[in-house]
């Protein structure tokens, strides 16, 4: 399996992208081969720092970057020597398996739609935030990426996205689906949600049980795939980062609320595309980047992008 | 001035909403009178239990309760004689300058546009929760009530209603008033916040800071009023709730997080009516239901719902 890097997105690139791809190359078996895709020139004394060889990586040179505030669509046409843009053509073409980024994530969406495409049948490829359980477990809370405003139908696709994710990754049997809702009887909400509520009853392919309210999404047992539209996602991930932040100012530590902290997760992955793509955050660590790096390997070995195709068409 | 207590409403009605008028009592000047609309059988006892007088209240005689879980509209059409039901009669006829309720608060809202009714000009009166500000200060996030789906006309108008709030309760001179959105640029959002953006961006009479995204609505010096859908507003609550519950069931303490406790603020007001509506969280505690009955007199003694009409039809 071929995995691809982009080492110059992200923050603290490429020290820390490179630092994190050491970290995992060091816990995977050979059989997984890390493609570094940037500067060689600033890539090979930093992985000489980690007292590794360039020998255990491929590097493919390249000195062009999408920067974080760069709009993606532009970006994604006017850089195709960038090392996002390199990432997503050897992606089409197959010389990558998989390909995770720190940089931009609308660029990552962006391209991941011009190069290996949305699966047929997919409206709406989406991302997922990690909602942390109170008993350990781990739910996930989707869209909360770029699907701003959803149709019902797109958000019925989000449940049986969020239930593949869930079941091949966190190992959840039958994942529970919920609707983020402010109540819990069915006629509850705005109008989408409403109208989604009809729609999600009806669906056999998954365990639909009903509205969600965010006092309940951290509760164990609750639900394990929630669904809503991705600005409503986005408030509630961004809400959490807030309180997060505020616990950390305030020197709190705590298992529970530890979890929070998105270096555990390391990235999340674009559901509903032809491939294997993740993405991690722009002020990912080395700790971080590892992990998203073996999500990425997770994904991919999982074939959850094949299921997702098979889900789709049957 | 003659503010009526709903006596019958609330998951611990009569005993702590009896508790909490006594302790309001204690506080406030005589010139204040509580009215107190419920079963005297059992509200005089209990007064005497706190050693005082029927005598320093009035106590109007009804048995009849709107539950929390019955339908707001069916409820105020079916039970004039309901606690509730008396309350807003007395309202309208001006026996009654305020009225304060633990109770069901959709029936709560419905008894507002029926009986007093809404200021002229105001589409959609809405209701606000109070947001800890990380320095010790107080900015609201509105609407949080029953507007799930909201114009863009009417998040302009809660802008407003927010403004008059903040200024007359909170007493912040120019409140900033901020769009709750998934990004800074002017371009983010859903639908309905971009339209609201180049509304608000054109109102002279507030003083517009732009989008906020939600990690930084607890920052000081973010904004003091925070305007958003109905349905986004409730999920920022709840999920607020929901991180204050488990901080507590961890027993992590915290002057800052201490804030996110309800029981200091006692309710929030139904703002953009012709009177003083305040409502309680049904779980309220006496020190909640007192608390409640001040922000009930400040409002009616800085006459906010005056102000607003006057900002409406100037």
């Amino acid at each position: 399996m071929r995995i691809g890097l982009d080492m110059m997105g992200g923050d603290y690139a490429p020290k820390t992208t490179v630092g994190g791809a050491v970290l995992a190359f060091r816990e995977l078996p050979a059989a997984v081969r890390l493609v570094l895709i940037g500067d060689r020139d600033k890539i090979i004394p930093l992985l000489h720092e980690h007292k590794v060889s360039e020998k255990d990586f491929d590097i493919v040179h390249t000195t062009e970057v999408i920067e974080m505030a760069e709009s993606p669509l532009r970006a994604i046409n006017n850089k195709p020597n960038s090392s996002i843009g390199i990432g997503f053509q050897m992606l089409k073409s197959k010389e990558l398996d998989a390909f995770a980024s720190n940089g931009n994530t609308g660029a990552m969406m962006v391209g991941s739609l011009y190069s290996v495409k949305a699966i047929e049948g997919v409206q709406r490829p989406c991302i997922a935030t990690v909602v942390p359980k109170e008993d350990g477990g781990v739910g996930i809370l989707l869209d909360v990426g770029s699907n701003a405003d959803c149709r019902p139908e797109v958000l019925c696709q989000f449940a049986v996205l969020g239930k593949m994710f869930s079941k091949y990754i966190y190992k959840i049997e039958d994942p529970k689906v919920a609707l983020l809702n402010i109540g819990e009887e069915e006629e509850k909400g705005n109008l989408v949600a409403q109208a989604t509520h009809e729609l999600l009853k009806e669906m056999k392919q998954i365990n639909f049980v009903g509205n969600i309210e965010a006092r309940y999404i951290f509760d164990a047992g609750s639900a394990d795939v929630v669904v809503c539209e991705g600005f409503v996602g986005n408030v509630v991930l961004k809400e959490a980062e807030a309180f997060y932040k505020l616990l950390k100012k305030r020197k709190i530590s705590d298992p529970f609320f530890d979890r929070f902290n998105y270096e555990i997760y390391g990235g999340t992955p674009i559901l509903g595309i032809n491939s294997t793509v993740v993405i991690g955050h722009g002020i990912s660590n080395e700790e971080a980047t590892k992990n998203m790096i073996l999500l990425t390997r997770d994904m991919a070995e999982a074939g959850v992008s094949e299921k997702i195709k098979k889900a789709f068409n049957p």
